[in-house]
């Protein structure tokens, strides 16, 4: 029994007591009878557990470098910044089938702390793989799938792109696009290292907004093309912003995620060659336009649909990190950045305690709409009876430094060191257990509770 | 005790109970324990009463024409279509002070059904009433205040419409704008009738979408000049739409309402010069543009916030109705259509059944949003514990043909007679209370027992 | 016969000689034979005349303040700076017949040294004034009126600019618009002087962008109701741009006008609440945004159609002048620059010697198409055999700062004091005679030589 | 001399006389001392003689089909259609040099009766060989490429397409754009045949808007990241025309162009299955959308800069021709239609006739402004004193059906037959020689005497 919290919804907010049965919301309501065991929200905002629909957990290396987080530290770190449910990506290695990839990856998240969904990710060097593998995954109940623009190996053409589209349609699930033109990005890059302009500080060029801009278009021009649900991952700049705004503007319905590092201001950190930079390296690249507040009218008005953290964790130091290369050069920096535990605090601090999200719409983006779109609701993304009892009890008050220290991820840092935030998780419940308490500082070690919730169908 | 119902909110979508305790809602749960009295939902829709935040009841007459519903039928009538709260207008007599008129529409509603609150119409001819009263009726609780653009004796200019924004920006409520230009209008009625073309199909022509884009361009102008929240209320089509779009993705908070008038093929009907076209005359008009869909892509989308029904009941026949100037010509038939009974089941209609709309955003328009515009939530749009125990639960299955004899205001027709719908509330709760049980077809008499909601400040 | 020049014209750009009888161009070729009297423009650049299609001269005093130039000393003025022609208003007085106006000013106009053409501004006092009296002038050959929609005394109601417009379009003719709204403005105006935030540097925050922006939509619906050619006059920033673009991609014929004043860079003189900021006050306010460039890429695009002076040429000391009120404060300085005789030097500078416009676009936007909207085409704007021999011989060369002593004009100062230009017109011929030759510094004194150009109908 | 016409430039409209000398136009004036040959135009249309920038001609066959004209046949077809000047393509065969593919073409030309420039045609399958030989050609006089986003040997990926055009820029020449994705395309045919549904009537399905529309905003996103001149050819509808405005708006200078096939209402010969709709097929498709008028607003507003006719002359009849293939199925009919001695003729009909272009603009789109922009101005588009004799007089008079009987192509049909005009070329001159009289029906047989005209370089 969670008692006397001001609970919140993605449409309502209000005061009251949250009884939990069987790791299920039973009961909400006012002065509801006493529980077994009872935890004081007086005073306290209590959500819906997070979603995290966009992190990369236990991926194959790039380069030389290797993701910091597996299962377990990710799961760890998730429940102690309030999100109780995430969807990483199955990453399919060379030559190893679909199905043998989804296999592996649930083997990989069997320690996980919380509950897990999956996207798969789809490369280009395998297309008769996918033409003759996916239906049948997609038939045991793969809800979306992601495919790249740009990158070696994972960019597809065009075609390619329509194909899996029109597969993942046929069971209404959603097509995942990262949007950078990789011909250009390409072209860039070489131009850049052709004039020894590769010092890390020449980052923000190898990607400009226009690169990201055509593939959004491109990408937005296909699922219409193919009637297709597609969802723009990780939208960093006006320019995309205005793509997306123009083709629901016309009626398409197309879906579309920004993540913190979109919204805040990193991009002064982009201006030095020295190695620091690398921390704030991930594609595609955090914009000057993020001062402009665009990417927070398209939260605001609905233009965009989630916040997700595109946690993808690489230490900076060490021989696996973002330095693993060894050259604080163009092309050899891991891009990515880690952001699980923060994302959370992040929002509700630029979004919420400035004014410009109310709390509802703070729960919409970043539980209950990735849970809908996934299929993961209505267990997940719901504090209403009969969903599962993840819950978010959150402590505010004065503004606190984000320390690394503090966090619980196995990176080595974080982007945001020193940002203050005046909300944090007091407690996270997953299925009514407490798994973490940020009064003791305990989180569970209950490794392997998480389970795997298969996407519905059909969801809007 | 609401037992086994599809509870729907403007987020959620579960199956459970509701139980009910001294007019509010006390719990929300699965297998609750049961209670005094029990409603059977098994297999039917549940959501929060609607809100029906723009209609117009008991005002003064218009040419010789006077509204056919006061408090007692209007609310009558809006319980049978499933609305318990209604926010109709404060319309000043001529010479009377802002706060009699208030009082006195807190005399008319007193008979009401159900509950409501009171926008204020303000009218240009006593700019100096406006400037010394308003502020403290402001102060005193009035939220919303409408203004218009066009009419004789209502129509104020630029200057004056700022000057209000100013006073109603100070309480942070609403200014509600009747968008046309009434200068273009004059001009453009004053050539049709110097031309002989003043037959009733001429109507379109008296105000086409120019007239409607250009006014709600200024509106707009006019708001973020002020700083002022602004809601252009029925919005009729593609180009008024692409303006409020606009605003948005520059960032202003525009405000939108659209009605179930608007978004229905009506404008066939306009084609004839006969008696009966006057049953479809309301202003702005009905527009041809209702085909293309551009309105169901701003409920879709966000970029409108409300479903009202702009009730505004003429009979059609008798000598107090749209006939009563006695030649069916241009200028001579008073404008305004019935729709607060007809407002949710066309909604749901031709939004959810025909899958436009999640039963979710279908309550959002119509309770939860104009509930929290208006400062009425969390008392009215919400089945959170503690609002007020506000319910619909509706009865799904085949079409079934609206007829003016089966509704149950005091008008004598209506222009959607024929249209099917599938769903029909099938039992109406206020404050805990069964107002309308269509099983036997008995409304309640208990008229008086309707409140009167305060709007409360700063709503988001 | 001018020899061997550089010769423009709006299409254009071809070296040859030019052959003069009769004060018309009579042969245009290469190695034509000798002439009477040779002009040698060998290396220079040789164009049609300027047309300068909106300047303020002789006008009823504004305040206590009067204009500088009669048409005697803006001819002249005009002569030295490449124009040719000029088309200044017809301003009513208070009481006068329209007809009565015209022919005050073609009595005015007399003394002019160069060929004048005359819109008429029309007020919004004496409505049924224009509505007797306009038709009849119109008839009898004026293609052009004014109207404002900002301004005491000029003010009109959308109604009446329709019934205006409506009396144009039957002689295919063109409403110029202020575009500026005059209750917004009066709103803002009458704020600052409340908050005694009216030092002259406050006088940007009279008249911000959307002031224009809602003016110029509103102008621009009232033509498309009434199919009217309307034209926008000084457009000053890219909101205003932005609505002038959206209406021509619609379909629409929108005419536009910029000039100097809003192409540079003004806006920092308006920052000091000294009396030098005076020197820099006209309506619409000089922008900020001149810097992002806005107006030059609608010079450049096509979707602005000239540059004007707006000449209006308050002197700055003196009791007649912008301080003739005494007080450096808001609504105490009569708006309006000088800017007849810099036009074309300015604007050759910073469109052609910049390399944003050619040569040919140079001379479409100040001479040909003037002189073709307003009906003078092609008498004027032409070099084409037949034309009037109107012709500025262009000196080139290393930049030569503007100082109002080497202008000749009226006034007592230039806003572009000091501003370099590296073309001038090295001699001016009107009708074949030269009226300015820059070598010896002489300007022709036949005052009196300049003729009325009544405008054709029905120019594209 | 060409005596008392009524002379129009992209500029000017004016009655005189046009003197010649030496195949150069050397005197304008009026009354003009008398020549040793007159031409009486009195009454007549004179105009420079019309400039042809997308021609095909004597190109490598497609499929069975051969390309119905070469040289010979196509300059006798476009002088007598008013064309004095074409710009076909070298079109490289398979393992030819770019060099030897010049020569080759040089050669091709040799027997034409007007004069030319060229394009080179640059493929995808040799890389290599364009990186290696395109800088040379550039250097020596190339000064446009064309590029395909479509069709299977041609298609460039974008980094190949960013390359080509940081080679023309380097010349400050134009990469002119085939601009249909030609991965959507495979897409959309592939799927049409899988379902059977492979009629020529479903050929507008091949490539509906949205795929001309995305390689069209791709296309100006590579032009932007590599700063250079692109020109979107045979724009064919709305979608494209939005991107194109969309980019001006910006500030970038796209260049586009469009042609009589999209600008007249073909679209309905598409609906057919028989052999009769191969007639009307070229790529992209015509559009339902002409009827719209969206390309007609654009030639008029000045956002599509050029009409060429994209002249592609495959016979209907017999095994060279469209159904050289044997089948009346989707890809198995090359795309292509006829228009060389048409295009100028409709374009007066539709355009000046109509009253939507002036005739100045027919001149700019038709003449001077493919000129300017592919270097040959002032050489060609001109008829200013020392610009080449290229002259046309036009017959005007009642409408004259189009008849494929009265037309001088070696093709066997016209797309417009039958089509109405109301304006012919009386007289075509070419440096001053008649080489079209239609008094006489006589081309003249001077076939060598057309000239290589090279491209200027930066031209605007």
């Amino acid at each position: 029994m969670i008692r006397n919290g001001r609970i919140v919804t993605a449409a309502d907010d209000f005061h009251g007591d949250i009884g939990i049965r069987g790791g299920r919301i039973a009961v909400l309501g006012q002065a509801l009878p006493r529980g077994h065991r009872e935890i004081d929200a007086e005073g306290r905002l209590v959500t819906p557990g997070g979603v995290d629909a966009h992190c990369h957990i236990d991926e194959p290396p790039y380069l030389n470098a290797r993701l910091a987080d597996d299962f377990r530290s990710a799961s760890r770190s998730a429940a102690c910044g309030g999100t109780t449910t995430f969807v990483p990506f199955i990453n399919q290695l060379k030559g190893e089938t679909l199905a043998a990839a989804r296999d592996d990856y649930m083997r990989r998240a069997a320690p996980s702390l919380i509950d897990y969904g999956f996207h798969m990710i789809l490369k280009a060097d395998e297309p008769e793989r996918i033409r003759t593998e996916l239906p049948a995954l997609l038939e045991a109940g793969l809800r979306s799938v992601k495919v790249f623009m740009t990158y070696d190996g994972y960019m597809m053409d065009d075609a390619q792109i329509m194909e899996i589209m029109e597969m993942v349609r046929a069971v209404d699930g959603i097509v995942m696009v990262h949007a950078e033109n990789g011909h250009c990005a390409h072209h860039a890059v070489s131009k850049l290292h052709a004039q020894g302009r590769d010092g890390l500080s020449y980052f923000p060029e190898t990607s400009p907004q226009a690169i990201e801009r055509e593939a959004v278009h491109r990408a937005i021009t296909l699922a219409e093309l193919t009637d297709t649900r597609v969802m723009i991952v990780h939208v960093s700049g006006d320019e995309a912003m205005e793509q997306i705004r123009w083709s629901r503007a016309r009626g398409h319905r197309t879906l579309a995620e920004t993540c913190p590092q979109y919204l805040l201001d990193l991009e002064p950190h982009l201006h030095s060659d020295e190695w620091e930079t690398a921390k704030y390296i991930c594609s595609p690249p955090v914009r000057e336009s993020a001062r402009a507040g665009d990417l927070w009218r398209g939260l605001v008005q609905g233009d965009l649909d989630l916040v997700s953290s595109d946690h993808c964790p690489y230490r900076f130091e060490g021989d696996d990190g973002k330095k693993a290369f060894g050259e604080a050069r163009l092309g050899q920096v891991p891009p990515g950045l880690p952001g699980l535990e923060t994302r959370l605090p992040l929002l509700y601090q630029e979004g919420v305690a400035t004014g410009r999200l109310t709390p509802q719409r703070f729960v919409e983006l970043t539980a209950t709409r990735p849970a809908q779109l996934y299929g993961l609701y209505p267990r997940k993304g719901s504090l209403m009876p009969g969903a599962d009892a993840d819950v978010v009890i959150w402590e505010t008050g004065a503004p606190r430094p984000i320390r690394h220290a503090d966090l619980h991820d196995a990176c080595d840092y974080t982007p945001y060191e020193g940002h203050g935030v005046t909300a944090w998780p007091a407690c996270t419940l997953s299925r009514g257990e407490v798994i973490w308490d940020a009064a003791t500082g305990h989180v569970s070690d209950a490794h392997g509770r998480g389970q795997f919730i298969p996407g519905r169908r059909g969801e809007p």
